[in-house]
């Protein structure tokens, strides 16, 4: 997966929301490699191991595809989200709710390039950065995960709350360019990172 | 250390920097036991392994007081940037630096609550996202690293490949808040998070 779907949403909530307890759970237990290969989280759970959780959050990443049609992962997913007070996604994580038929007939988001896939599965792609439906929140790409977070800590314990974590994150974001958007960025770059993304996901297929 | 100022930029630096390797190193490899204490990251390298690095990252957190005093920790520091081509750090990672007698006559920013810090090690505290002078490159706390990651990236390897970076990781911050920083927080909540950062950093001074 992509650690960054991952880690700024886990900081978030394991600081913003007083006494919570952040479990990381993979199909088994024990060091897990993100996408670049250099890097690995270790998995304190396997899923068969969880039966419950008051906020499943899934990533996305490159290991999705294998997510989406593993039906024990799928199955598990179903489960927790039964009894969830929150079931959110950062990035192509929602393709996994969407595989699991927890989005048909609701509007859901995903990263950019992967929002036609959204609709294949029944859900209503919406262009927004956070997009919540009940007890349903999707992120847009990765770092939108930040923000879906900060509004998660809101409506679990408060806008005074959210904004003291905001302010011990120092989120005050800068970037230094404005090409964050396929809105923002130029045609031409949201084409050649488009064809960039594809070749990273035939890549990432081949391995499996 | 907080898994989110290392996080972020090795997903960009290893995403943005063609045929580029990331290596997490800590003083022994293994498991390292994040902020939080609930994730683990895996170390793959002991420092004695790393001679060198083009680009050497500091990130900081709950650690940091006790690699500031770690001698052992500090003489790699220095032996690393003699030939770095870039010596960065992220929130108090940047008090590391500070500690080996690297920052001394330099502007340097760090994360807002422990700006002091950088002024008693010789550094002249900048009130900026990232800061660079020189070589050294040091980000404010926690998500600033976002923001110098990408800045690196263009140093590298031009603005274009940041801009497609940017896009890749859909970062297009949409705070749901603006309190993100002390000229932007009120003034009773820069002082509630003050207290409690303090705090933290007595009970982790604690464990140790």
């Amino acid at each position: 997966m992509t650690a960054f779907d991952a880690i700024c949403p886990y900081d978030i909530l394991s600081g913003g929301i007083p006494d919570s307890t952040v479990r990381f759970v993979a199909k088994e237990r024990g060091l897990v490699r993100m996408d670049s290969r250099m890097l690995s989280l270790h998995a304190d759970y396997a899923i068969r191991e969880i039966d419950a959780a008051d906020i499943l959050l899934l990533p996305g990443g490159g290991s999705t595809p294998t997510q989406m049609r593993d039906q024990e992962v799928l199955a598990w997913v179903r489960r927790i989200h039964e009894k969830s007070k929150w079931t959110v996604s950062v990035c192509t994580g929602s393709l996994i709710l969407a595989a699991a038929g927890l989005l048909k007939g609701l509007e859901a988001t995903t990263h950019w390039a992967a929002m036609e896939m959204l609709a294949m599965f029944g859900a209503k792609p919406a262009r927004q950065r956070v997009v919540k439906q009940g007890k349903i929140v999707t992120a847009a790409g990765v770092s939108a995960g930040i923000d879906m977070a900060l509004s998660l800590v809101a409506l679990e314990c408060g806008e005074e709350q959210a904004k003291a974590v905001q302010l011990t994150i120092e989120y005050d974001p800068q970037p230094p360019f404005d090409s964050g958007s396929v809105e923002k960025a130029s045609p031409a770059l949201v084409n050649k990172v488009k064809a960039s993304l594809l070749e990273y996901s035939r890549k990432a297929a081949a391995v499996k």
